[in-house]
């Protein structure tokens, strides 16, 4: 029996994808954790695309220049990225192996795709997908979306549905009703917190 | 792809054993929890020993003769026994399917080697051990436990520290420090909640 027996297991950073079809209200989940100031370090993404009016580097992107993003991908330096529309965007490897060597648990959004390609890299990843409350609810806020065409507005509804079709290759499942933001945010610390609970902890690597 | 992709999964109701070393605080936990008044459906214990002053058949035991748990035994009714000095103690497996079936979380407080009965009979029960912050807090806890001669005491001591050499068998180990109760029953209820969240839930199965 080890002499060091009470010690309780050193805490593991986790690293926590946040995850779902476009329009479950991923933004909006990822905006109230920050608000409740939790001690979680969450991802800034590099993009491509201008800063709209507002939008602060480093805080709410890291914007770069298309020479740059295709240098980072050239020498591996991106977790994961993709094309949105003419646009790029991705998620810098380096900041996370900071953030997790600093023992800070890592939270970031990505779409179902980007998780899949996440797991690929890195098994020990917590997966966690939030689901709407109903279809209709998920029509409703792609609709509210007033930058859509009928035609984009389809495409946008074909496209989540082909995405919920993909929970079963995530971790945890939280469904996101309208008005239940706090139940969905407090569901989501839980998770994290149960995950710190482990007797066989995960180990990301990266 | 499922006409009925929005619909959560059902919420599958969990055995939850809550074990850990003799001195732990076991039985705290449970009360705290019981009082927190939770939708969970509390294991009410078979005992062969008579009532203490004040203990309530039904609630705190169920007290019954030794013929009567003879004959549970025989019948394969319960769900793990053992007899502690000269009496017997034991869960009967009814009372846990009754539970199940009527959708609630069932929460049982067991030894380790009862955890380790329900875990063979149950693979899917969710197995928390209760740490103690360090050996100092345990050792005192036994202690103040004035009924031991320091005979005793030395047997306890021995046996908790064997006891702790077994959390490698559970899923979750939560470290119940003194004076933080309230943050020993959050991190449970968080556990229980993140295994709600599952997206391949446990099927408990007695």
């Amino acid at each position: 029996m080890p002499d060091d027996w009470s010690d309780p297991p050193p805490r593991q950073p986790l690293l926590v994808v946040i995850s779902g079809p476009s329009g479950v209200g991923k933004d909006t989940v990822l905006q109230r954790m920050k608000e409740r100031r939790m001690p979680f370090h969450f991802v800034v993404t590099a993009t491509t695309r201008p800063p709209r009016p507002g939008e602060v580097n480093g805080r709410d992107y890291f914007f770069i220049s298309n020479d740059e993003f295709a240098e980072m991908i050239e020498h591996h330096e991106l977790l994961e990225w993709a094309r949105v529309y003419n646009d790029y965007k991705g998620i810098p490897k380096q900041q996370v192996r900071d953030a997790l060597a600093s023992g800070k648990d890592v939270i970031m959004r990505l779409d179902v795709q980007g998780a899949a390609t996440v797991r690929a890299l890195s098994p020990d990843a917590v997966l966690i997908f939030l689901a709407p409350g109903s279809e209709e609810e998920l029509v409703h806020r792609l609709r509210e979306r007033k930058t859509e065409t009928p035609e984009g507005l389809k495409l946008r509804i074909a496209t989540a549905r082909r995405e919920l079709d993909r929970m079963k290759e995530f971790d945890y499942c939280v469904v996101n009703r309208d008005m239940s933001l706090e139940a969905t945010v407090d569901q989501i610390i839980a998770i994290i917190e149960a995950e710190h609970s482990r007797v066989n902890p995960r180990r990301v690597t990266l």
